[in-house]
């Protein structure tokens, strides 16, 4: 685990001391990297480094860091804050009503993008605030429905979390199975309850049972 | 229309092959290219897709492909998704109320800026629900306001939904001509209502307005 | 102060001038720059122009710029508008509630990233309807969590605004001082009210202390 | 004329400079640029310098700068020096012969590459030794035979021998017509005095037959 | 072969339309290409080219085409032209002494560098003076020396001369048996006839006897 | 001294670890950086090579591997070799001259510029004929002229050879001495001995003179 990446430079670093400790050790599977992502320039570098070798297994988004790195007004490690709101257009005498944003989302999105194009995979990181078992639950939810494939855990609370979260929903893993049963070659435009399916879902429906048939294997 | 463009050396090859079938047929004016985004590289990459040939025509965001090259867990064709959220502090003992997010944001402003930079047309894709009409509206909507020119249509609904989103509000295309009657140049500084108007909201209101009689034209 | 800049060049070009013009002045201490990242373009290429000088002080999002360069519709400068919203589900008989995104995310995150790695000053630029006090607020605030320190203001009630935005909440600064008191040389894992503290959470204390002692020695 | 370019921002600095003049007087004609190459940094970004604006009309090379800068071990300008040779395998008891070198040969052939690629005229500079007639002349043509169109003459005399050298041999130009008019439409394969000649042949042919034909044109 | 090559990205045109035709005709064993290195700008971008694709096998340079795209004013398909020379320093009375240059070293040199480093083998092209066979062993020898590995033949009595060129003296082959006997594991220092051999020179040796090692089993 | 420097990785990954044991040895001054230039992708990259580092202090050509590198048929180390020339052509009955060339030119004269736009010194590497003291004089030679500042001596003989060779001719000296004196700014232009003088060739005749002074002050 390669914390405060800055760029591809530093994965190059990486590998090379790690092909000399393999060559002394004799070793012949090659040890892997996962990289955190948790400073504004890592950011901005995101595609390079989750490219920069055969060697990177994953990447995780380090919130707490890379708060601090951007100069972020958040102490949180993970989540939200009540202060990144957008506020509705005034209507009649009624208060505003204002709709709390994602701080998160640009980086996560753009991590997964580049951890995708890369072949690896892509992890949201820990969240800090052990007691705010709804708050994790919300934020592991959002980093899976974006793409993560796993999050951190600091507490064995946050472990039970993470695998309900980390699993797809039932609801969604029977609509895929539809979704495959009825076009089983991926082929053509069909309708089900309404709902356009083409090569395109066919490859969400994929993406979903897969993903709920290698967990009942490991169950 | 190209799919899965994932990076500019797709749309190069396609440059080529059409210039020679150009060539054979003796065509005289160019055939243009609109790709389609729907993978992760291909965002990781949209600002050279855009600018890789002139015969770049317009470029349209494809959510369900997309989805599944980046393993975003939903089975929809755009829209949201009710796992993406955040949520709010809690309040006393009262539910904490939470907010559902955009999951198509980063993406649609990524792809709106290498289609403005590149001086090409961009396009939200397909919308999956065909009887989700409100569905359909709002994400349409959303990639309107955000700068998209245009959507596909999958159903004659879709269609009466798209005449309707992509044309200004009547209300702002009316307070865009007071900007523009009232600072015919686009210089100095004025107030309209109390909102500062300059060479900048100029220029807003011109988009505005221009779109509006663009479309009254054709009508 | 550079207007809309769209690339590195633009900022190349200023900096030559000004050293031609400092030489035949006899100037020694350099003349700073701030630019205006206010087109899409220049949304492209924000990392290299962040970078692009010794000289870069700073960047402002100009937002009515930007929006009529990427044909956004909206006629406002800066904050929400109510056309991007995403709806919920339908549940029920019930009205679909719709939350309100935040037209900026993707713009102000990239910015702020390219400003933290090139060591540079990030800020909000104007907000134009200045009758909108509590619009006002929001956006300065998000901007202030998203890592922005300060904006620009249009009108004195604007400047009042800024001062109390642009400075950390007092809670937030009580809670820093602990996280700091509690792990003096930030190392080690440490709980505080059941969140995790560590290196990481200690440098957003920092931040966030640092900031506030700043902004108490000018009073 | 732009001396001592170093890189392609310069061509962009003098760029914008002219085109600020050319819109204030009002001229429809752009200005266009010679850049001289003669520092070693010069030499490295040649083809990006020759590259950097539809402006550039040509490059020199400059050989006493480019010596300087590279700190090369000559105080003429341009010509040889007898100390760069390669000395012959010994042969016996008989004085080893040596064979001077051309100084130039790299720089010269990269810059008539770049430029060709722009399509944009190589020059050869300045030669020193005026009274050197003999020595002026063998550079004159070396620079001819390698691509450049013409060199500076620093006195009348030198004139006299850029004419004569940068017009090509009667003879080869007899020889060039004599393939054109064997190959009129530079398809196939022929033999001219046991020499192959094809379509590139046909093209160097032409090369020496036009300019021999824009030489007469002149007179 | 394709001829003309004036970057990657014809490489990659011809790369796609291969991997197309293959996939058609069920081909399991790839189609090599082989580039002709003619025209200016490719000489610019000939590492990029040699790189191109896994496909590339060698590369060969095109003298005639080349000077063309470069106007170098020789009508003659590769050798030598007697205007480009050096001429010596004056010396008493006697008549100034010249020696001729090496029209191609530069890019012969370079493409070399080019092939060795993507692995791909480096050809000389065609020599077109049928008649001047000691021209045309002449010009085979030196690009044999400077790393090329073999030549294109116009005429049987061509053929001839590339087999002896192509060839490493005996006696230097002889040479090179001795190194690689004295330091078998190319360790160490050590002399031969005065002259220092190490695990550099211990390569060129083997360099030599591996190519006359494979040319003798080929006969 | 970093042997076979293959691209500005290698530099950055030596850069890496001495940065490491400085710090653990406590050193303020740092260790510089001498790499060896001796393959062919190292000479595709010598200018990032040469600018990778600011602990790079200078680069020495090897000519043997970058022989063994290349498939160059030669076996020597440095200096010419008999079948690199170029035919003259014929002229009656008499045998046909032919004039060696230097294998060298190409792979010097670019590190030279790439060290030189760097600021770092280039050096010659080794000459392995230790009893040809002749060919290495001209070797070295050729290297001083081209712009080296010294060469590497693998024999005490070859350390006087060097110790002259890398001192500037005292005719030129001399020369470059009055150029100096009659043009003590290097402003305008004047005639010496039918020579052309202006700021280039003062240039030049500094770089001679400081080398000339700095060896004097040496002994």
């Amino acid at each position: 685990m390669v914390p405060k990446v800055e760029g591809p430079e530093d994965i190059h670093y990486v590998d090379r001391l790690l092909a000399q400790l393999e060559a002394r050790a004799g070793l012949e599977r090659p040890i892997l990297v996962h990289a955190l992502l948790e400073t504004a320039r890592g950011v901005n570098e995101v595609e390079a480094i989750a490219a920069a070798s055969p060697r990177m297994q994953g990447m995780s988004l380090g919130p707490a860091d890379l708060a601090a790195s951007r100069r972020m007004k958040t102490t949180r490690v993970g989540g939200g804050h009540p202060g990144y709101r957008v506020l509705a257009d005034p209507s009649g005498d009624a208060e505003r009503s204002g709709t709390q944003q994602d701080l998160w989302h640009y980086s996560l999105a753009r991590m997964v993008d580049a951890c995708a194009a890369a072949g690896i995979l892509p992890f949201y990181g820990p969240f800090g605030d052990i007691k705010d078992v709804e708050g994790c639950e919300a934020q592991f939810r959002s980093a899976f429905i974006l793409g993560c494939v796993g999050a951190w855990s600091l507490h064995p609370v946050q472990i039970d979390i993470a695998k309900q979260v980390f699993s797809p929903d039932p609801h969604e893993v029977a609509f895929a199975r539809r979704v495959i049963e009825a076009i089983p070659d991926g082929q053509g435009v069909h309708m089900i309850d309404g709902k356009m399916q083409d090569d395109a879902t066919w490859k969400q429906a994929k993406v979903m049972v897969e993903l709920a048939d290698l967990l009942e294997a490991r169950e």
